[in-house]
């Protein structure tokens, strides 16, 4: 018996197309995300992935997605679980600033150990600035928990306890599982999933929009590194996009 | 103290649109249901009436009104609950079929005792009636609690420990609760809030779209029998025009 888990990464946001850094500011899909998001319920429901429950993060271009893709696969009615553990990596100062802008501003080597650094966060954002949640009623039992800024490896941290409590006890009840959240977020798991290591983890990227499947043996362990997408021509297409992306 | 429930009936769906008796059947919200459910978020928003915590039906017009409301209100992150005891009232054999064709049927007197009596169910559906929920993956854990036909004391009975246990737990817990659900699930939500009798919920309709606030005592009792609409004036329209159909 394998147990099923199934990630998906949220479609195109409006931010992405403006090349704004996002993290926490709770930004809604554009069109093209949310044709993303229904095309993904058609790939779960095509290929007979049926999940008994859904984790989200906070962030409504998660929850967004996962309620159009689980309306498109006839599975809206499921159990549903959120934690802020799932949330994007938290961009710290970084928030609401403009990528190409950033870049020209601190130059390259910079800019790089932002985004694809392990352990390198940016600084922390005020409690003043527009794009901070201090205040946000969401994060309001959090207290002094809540992060105002992270590198990845506060995001595996922090997302260590959830993947290994809430969604393997879900996994080890027989249930098929799925996790909709983000780029980060989604990657730590991976990371965790599949033992990859802190360098290592800077070259993998999950597609928006593409369900990833893993099967699970009774140790926990993918039966297949790095899971196998439900559009396996469409994620290598992405994949691809993204690795020349600069050149 | 008071402890703040809100209950809100779904949008216009596509069968009552058609004219067709629904029950069980997972139709899909109308277009104008569709704007009902957003305009209802609106409504929360405007009026400062910030859910806590949702609880829905296991049916997509009310999880899809939930989900839409919640986005108009900037609360889709808030935990959720689903249960088929919210579930719209089961109509048996007539699932699937025309109201005026039922009428013409089976005569005013029969018709009117199935739509409107407090114990006379119609009967019940078969197992392969295309419109039967035996199969349905969403009730596997019910057995053969699954119901093939309900009466309003069926739904309140089903109701009263879904209220008493998991809405009241909430409310208890000192957070406003939105229950999104249906006309007849609410109707017996209704009854036993303000104490109605099995003659008396006959004349009791809630409009759809319009969130209905009821503030609890610390006795769990309404301050205001029959709670508050968060449009008024709309909702005594939309009840006036139920009051007159066939007149």
């Amino acid at each position: 018996m394998t147990a099923t888990l199934i990630l998906m990464r949220h479609g195109e946001s409006t931010w992405n197309k403006l090349n704004l850094f996002t993290g926490w500011v709770d930004v809604p899909l554009s069109e093209k995300g949310t044709a993303e998001a229904s095309r993904a319920g058609e790939l779960l429901k095509d290929n007979g992935v049926l999940p008994d429950v859904l984790h989200t993060s906070l962030l409504r271009r998660a929850i967004t997605t996962a309620n159009l893709a689980l309306d498109a696969a006839d599975r809206l009615w499921i159990p549903v679980r959120r934690s802020w553990r799932l949330n994007e990596r938290h961009y710290g100062d970084l928030q609401g600033k403009d990528k190409k802008e950033t870049l020209q501003t601190y130059g390259e080597d910079q800019f790089m150990l932002w985004r694809r650094s392990y352990d390198t966060p940016p600084p922390p954002i005020s409690d003043t600035n527009e794009y901070s949640q201090a205040g946000d009623p969401r994060y309001a039992d959090l207290g002094d928990e809540a992060p105002k800024t992270e590198c990845l490896a506060d995001v595996v941290a922090r997302m260590e306890s959830y993947l290994y409590g809430p969604i393997f006890d879900d996994l080890r009840a027989g249930k098929t599982v799925l996790v909709a959240a983000h780029g980060n977020s989604l990657r730590a798991v991976v990371k965790m999933l599949d033992g990859i290591t802190d360098e290592g983890i800077a070259k993998v990227n999950l597609p928006t929009g593409i369900p990833l499947r893993y099967e699970l043996d009774d140790d926990m362990k993918p039966v297949t590194a790095g899971g196998e997408y439900l559009d396996p021509d469409a994620a290598a297409a992405a994949i691809t996009a993204v690795a020349n992306q600069g050149r």
